[in-house]
C-alpha cells in the first residue's frame, strides 16, 4: 500500500535528495572523530560539522556559528537551555501549550530548585497575547520560555512581540522552534531571541539524532554534560571556549552531514515557500474536516495562519482507533494521543480523549489532503450514519 | 594516497558491510518517530530500536533490554550515570587513567555537591590492583567508577576483581567500556557491573551519534534529561517505566539501525577473535617500536595483554609534529595530544608532551603495522641520525 505520510510534526519524511547520500559519504569517506585528531579524515569530519554550523546559523541569523551547539535532539537542547540557565528561586514564564520537553524540565526545577513557573493561557479567542506575558513579569523573573508554535493545533505564538517584551523587561528569551525551524522565518537578532532550540529531523529535513541550541554569546550557562572536548584536555574544568564548552564527547558527524544537506535544501527552497505550501494543505484540510458531520477540529479559525498541523476527533470514536483505521485501511500515517502536550490538550479542550493529528511537510500534495478527507468522511459516516 | 587508519580508539573506520545500508534503509523506509505514533513507519522504527536494544543486551549479558538506554555518545551515558546516581556528600573511587568524560563530571560534583573523589593510582609495575580500590572504601563510599581499559596505553583494569570488591562493600560499580565494548568479553551479571557506559561508534562498529548506558533494574537514578517520552504524556513527571524514564525526545533511529548492523557483525565474529587480532597487531607494533632508536613506548610490557592502543613518542620531536608527518607524508592516521586523559598522561609520565597514539581495529592488517613501523623508523632517524 502506498503510504500517505502525515506525521511530519514528529519527524519529516521523506527527506530531500542528498540527505541519505551525504550520510553514506560520511560513513565511507570520513567516519572519524572530528577535532580529536589532526589527520585527514578527522579534518574532513570537522569541516563538515563546521559547514553545518555555518548553514544552520545562516538560516537563523546567528552571527557567530560557534554560538550554536549540536545535540541528540531538541529535548536535550531544551534541557541544556533551561537547566543550564535557571537558578534557585528564579521565576520563569511559559505558555499553556508547551511540549513536555519544556514543561517537564520546568516542573523538575520547580521541585528541586524552587523555581516558580507561570503558564500563560490563551484568551477566549484561543490566541496568545504578548501583553499577558508582560503582565506576568516579576522582579525575580529571569526567563520567558515558549514554543514558537503548538505541536497540537499549529497555533503560532506572537514571538516577535514577546521577544520585545522580554528585552524591555531584561528577561532572557528562549524559543522552542520544534514546529517552526525550517518552516517560519526566524532571526535571533531581530526577534531578540537569546536561546533557540530546535530539532534537525523535522522542518530542517535532517536525520534523527540531530538537534541544536543557539545561546547568545554573553549568556553563560552551566554545561549539562561534562567531558572530553578535544580542547584544553589537561584542564579539570570544561573549557570556556564555544562550542566546546557545550559539546562534550563525540559528535554525530554522520547525522550532521545529513543535516547539512537538509538545511541546504531549506536555504535553496526558502522557508516562505515551504510554509505557504504546508499552510495551504493544512487550511484545505481544516476547512474540509469542518464540513464533515461528527468531526471536531481544534484551534482557531483558518483566517489565522498556523503551521501545517491539524488536530481533530470524530465524535464517539477514540482518537487512537481513528488513527489506527487511517493507517491500516487507508495507509495514511497520522498520530493519535496526547502528543506530549497535556497542557496543550487542556487548552484545546481535548484532555479527556487526546486527538488525531495530521501534520504536513513540504513533500505532501493536494492529493494527500484528498485521501485524508475521503478516509475521514468514510470513517465518520460509519460512526454517524445519516 | 591510500589511508592507513590507526585511530580506531577515537572512532572505528571503516564500518563493516551493512552499516551504511541499514542507515540508508532507515532513511528511505521508516524515517519516522518511534513509539510516538502507531502507524506503520513508526512501528518499523520502534522495532528496529527494540532489536538494537536486544542485540546489544545479548552482547553484554543484560537480561532485560529495557535496562539499556541510548544516548548521543558514551559521554552523555557517563554523565547520566554519574550525575544521576551520586548525591551530596557521597564518596566515589575512580582511577588515575580516566578519560575526561568520567573525570570532569566527578570534578563538577566535587565542586557543586561536595562529592569526594579518590583516584587510585597504579603500583610501581604500572598495573592496577583491586586491593587498592578496596582499601579506598569508606562508610560514605557509594560508587566505584573506572575505565575498563586506558584510552592512552590500552592497559586493562582488573574489573572482575574490582566488581567483586564493590559487591562485597555494597558499593555500586560503574564501568566505562569506551575502549572495550565489542573488544573484550563483558557480562554485567557475572562481573557485578551495576552500570555500563559505552559508545556505539568505536568497538561496536556503529555510526557516530550512538552511545548507551546499562543500569541495573533496581538502581533508580535521577534522569539527566526530562521531556517527552511518548508514554504517560499527561503526567508532569517523567514516567517511571524503562527505558522511557531515561530516554526523552526523539531517538536516533537511523544511527541505531546502523548500530544494529555493527553489533550483529560483532556477535557473528566474536569478541575473542576481534580482540586477539587487535592485540596481535598492537603487540607487534609495540615490540617493533621498542627496537627503534629514540622511540619511547608507554605502558607495561607486552607480556601483559592490552587492548589495541599504542602510545609512543620520538625523543626530541613533538607528538603532534610526528602525527602530522605520519598523516601528510605517509597517509597514516594517528592521533597526537592528550587524548582527553590528563590523569592518564601523568600516570604514563607524558604529561608534559602528550603522545602519539596508534589504535587498531578489526579491519587493520599486518601490512598496516609494517607501514607504521617503516614510517616511524624513517622519522626517528631524521631526529636521531646514527
Amino acid at each position: 500500500m502506498r503510504i500517505t505520510y502525515l506525521d511530519n510534526a514528529a519527524s519529516s519524511w521523506p527527506k530531500p535528495p542528498g540527505v541519505k547520500e551525504a550520510m553514506a559519504e560520511a560513513i565511507d569517506d570520513y567516519g572519524a572523530n572530528p577535532g580529536r585528531g589532526g589527520h585527514a579524515l578527522a579534518m574532513k569530519a570537522s569541516k563538515t560539522i563546521f559547514r553545518t554550523r555555518m548553514q544552520v546559523s545562516r538560516l537563523f541569523g546567528i552571527k557567530n556559528p560557534n554560538d550554536l551547539f549540536f545535540y541528540l535532539n531538541a529535548t536535550q537542547a531544551l534541557n541544556q537551555a533551561i537547566k543550564g540557565f535557571l537558578r534557585e528561586g528564579d521565576h520563569v514564564i511559559s505558555s499553556s501549550i508547551e511540549h513536555n520537553s519544556v514543561r517537564r524540565p520546568l516542573e523538575y526545577l520547580r521541585r528541586t530548585k524552587q523555581v516558580d513557573v507561570t503558564y500563560v493561557e490563551p484568551r477566549a479567542d484561543g490566541l496568545f497575547y504578548a501583553e499577558d506575558f508582560q503582565a506576568a513579569i516579576r522582579p525575580e523573573t529571569r526567563l520567558i520560555a515558549v514554543s514558537h508554535a503548538s505541536n497540537l493545533t499549529g497555533l503560532i505564538l506572537p514571538i516577535v512581540e514577546i521577544g520585545r517584551i522580554a528585552k524591555e523587561g531584561e528577561v532572557a528569551f528562549l524559543v522552542d522552534a520544534s514546529q517552526t525551524a525550517g518552516i517560519l522565518p526566524i532571526d535571533v537578532e531581530k526577534m531578540n531571541i537569546d536561546m533557540l532550540a530546535f530539532p534537525g529531523h523535522k522542518g530542517l529535513y535532517g536525520p534523527q539524532g540531530t538537534g541544536a541550541l543557539y545561546v547568545r554569546s554573553d549568556l553563560d550557562l552551566e554545561p549539562l554534560i561534562h567531558g572530553g572536548t578535544g580542547s584544553q584536555s589537561e584542564a579539570i574544568e570544561q573549557p570556556t571556549t564555544r562550542p566546546d564548552r557545550f559539546e562534550s564527547g563525540t559528535a554525530n558527524t554522520v547525522g550532521l552531514a545529513g543535516l547539512l544537506a537538509g538545511v541546504t535544501f531549506i536555504l535553496e527552497t526558502g522557508v516562505e515557500k515551504i510554509h505557504a505550501h504546508e499552510w495551504s494543505l493544512a487550511k484545505k484540510t481544516i476547512q474540509a474536516l469542518q464540513q464533515i458531520k461528527g468531526v471536531d477540529v481544534y484551534g482557531p479559525g483558518t483566517e489565522i495562519e498556523r503551521v501545517g498541523v491539524v488536530a481533530f476527533n470524530i465524535h464517539g470514536a477514540d482518537a487512537s482507533e481513528v488513527s489506527y483505521i487511517l493507517d491500516q485501511q487507508y495507509g495514511i500515517a497520522t498520530r493519535a494521543g496526547y502528543h506530549c502536550t497535556p497542557l496543550g490538550h487542556r487548552t484545546a479542550g481535548t484532555e479527556e480523549r487526546g486527538a488525531v493529528r495530521a501534520s504536513f511537510g513540504y513533500f505532501n500534495t493536494d492529493e494527500d489532503v484528498e485521501l485524508l478527507i475521503t478516509a475521514v468522511t468514510e470513517i465518520a459516516s460509519a460512526f454517524h450514519p445519516s
